[in-house]
């Protein structure tokens, strides 16, 4: 089992007057390179009002002068509001800057602020995906010029650099919920990201929807290939745990403010206030029961965590010095 | 007198495995901020099938992460191939990874394998330009969502995060060469870029210009707000003057490849095959003689030179050693 992070670091505008907030979320990566953590997976936001990430490819690119080891991610960058080949040009230079440590998600967008925002109608939003998919795709790995025509984008008599380091490009990452775009995911040969919200009856589905497509496509199953997102809080005893569980069900309410993630159902678990039980979505509580919990996600063959839990070292530390080892030690025990 | 670094990595696609050209550009910059060289502005071009460096924002906030002091400068970026709500975006988080270190250098490009590539007529080129900045700066400074629509790009109720560090918004350069664009940049409020190809005398009336244009426009001339590109090589002996003139002036001849910098004469100097004269827009000489070159350009009103001799860690070394001290010295003595 390997831990990565998600998330990203905020900074709303005129909220301080220096960067504090970066500054938190960079000296919380630098951290999280020195203890061993796998990745970090950051979003790409625009207009949010909240100070959300906009320009993820830069971030990357500091991290990358600040980190040596943790690979470096993007959960997800939306295709459809870039340029093909800008972003074809800025994906190659963080792999080659990073070393080869890119791990390039991508998406075509959620948010109607964003559609709204980009004056791009949400229907566009599945074929720019594609085209911007197969277009940078293209520019990674022609070694000869060539000419590009659609509705969308021209370009005549080009040849991109630099090339990505990974060859023939950076690993693509997805998000995916609902059971078709599970199954697209993995005859599309991309890796797949699932979200935090998902609880464990959901998470075993499409874990074992996405292992089913992978056999029909013929490709072989790696637990690397999938980043499975999760709260992480390792509390030190029950009361703790209680009342961090009722603090995300309340956080949890606000969601939605941006328009729904594909592929949950309408009311996730947490949202059921007449039930009692504790949304299983969760990893919360002393170490024990967090390590019985990824254990328990290990069953059904998940790798790879995404802690979502961004910007609290102490949490970092517990991570790394009460969780990861238990499975280090299992990994070690049975090569 | 200051001295910045103008210039850019490269990495030829297919040219070697590993990204070693990047590698050298950024050791070498490392070694100028250890130094205490004033600035580093990078090119950013596209399809020119040399490894010119193309995602110019995502390798600055790389250099972000790896220095402390230098200022990070773009020369230019190219403003017609921007979608300009996420430039804005980068060029505030570069400032922002930066820590304020951050000069924007924009221009509205000239070579025609570019315009050709993202098949943008260049006659556009200067709508595209000025409708370009004004758009950024409303996007660095609006505090409120606003909507923007024109011919080329449309946007709606946004609000553009995160803000830069220096406000309003970081400085502005742009390259001019003749008298008129000269004036513009003046009157603009933005600072001037002056190209390595030009000799004394048309430096010299370059700067007049300038300067009489501050005037006219009630602004304050700031030798810093000048960044003249120059050629600076130390040598240790005249025939080591002769030999690397006669290396410069036979590499000049392939300048214009991608097509003529503005401003310039049609035959620089050094074209002149018949004329035995040395191109007077070289400091090439032993250290005497490029502190005597530096020294009649500070007569000019010169105080900022950007050294375009890129990748030699040796000389970087020799001009901060037997160059520099000269003109801290003579400052010290000064105040």
């Amino acid at each position: 089992m390997k831990i990565g992070l998600f998330g990203g670091a905020m900074q709303k505008r005129g909220e301080t007057a220096d960067s504090k907030g970066y500054d938190d979320f960079v000296n919380y990566v630098i951290a999280a390179d020195r203890l061993g953590f796998e990745s970090v997976f950051i979003v790409e936001h625009h207009f949010s009002g909240i100070g959300q990430v906009s320009a993820s490819m830069c971030m990357l690119s500091y991290l990358a002068g600040r980190t040596t080891n943790i690979r470096l991610g993007t959960a997800v960058m939306v295709l459809p509001w870039h340029n093909p080949i800008l972003l074809a040009e800025q994906a190659a230079t963080v792999d080659m800057v990073s070393g080869g440590r890119f791990d390039f998600g991508i998406g075509k967008g959620y948010r109607d602020i964003e559609f709204k925002g980009f004056c791009i109608p949400k229907e566009e939003a599945q074929a720019r995906y594609e085209e911007t998919v197969a277009l940078m795709k293209k520019a990674w790995t022609a070694e000869e010029r060539f000419d590009y025509h659609s509705d969308n984008w021209n370009f005549e008599d080009i040849l991109v650099e630099p090339a990505p380091i990974q060859r023939p490009h950076p690993p693509l990452w997805t998000a995916a919920g609902s059971p078709d775009s599970i199954i697209k995911v993995a005859h599309d040969g991309y890796n797949l990201l699932l979200d935090q919200f998902g609880g464990l009856e959901l998470t075993e589905a499409r874990m074992t929807n996405f292992q089913n497509a992978c056999k029909d496509a013929g490709r072989a199953y790696d637990a690397m290939e999938v980043g499975l997102s999760r709260t992480i809080i390792v509390t030190d005893s029950e009361e703790e745990t209680e009342r961090v569980f009722a603090e995300r069900a309340e956080r949890q309410k606000n969601i939605n403010q941006f328009g729904k993630l594909p592929g949950l159902p309408d009311k996730p678990v947490s949202y059921d206030d007449s039930s009692n039980a504790r949304d299983d979505a969760y990893l919360i509580g002393q170490p024990k029961e967090v390590i019985a919990g990824l254990r328990r996600l290990e069953s059904m063959g998940v790798g790879y965590i995404l802690m979502t839990t961004i910007g609290d070292e102490t949490l970092l530390e517990r991570v790394a010095t009460e969780i990861l080892p238990e499975f280090e030690v299992a990994k070690n025990a049975a090569e």
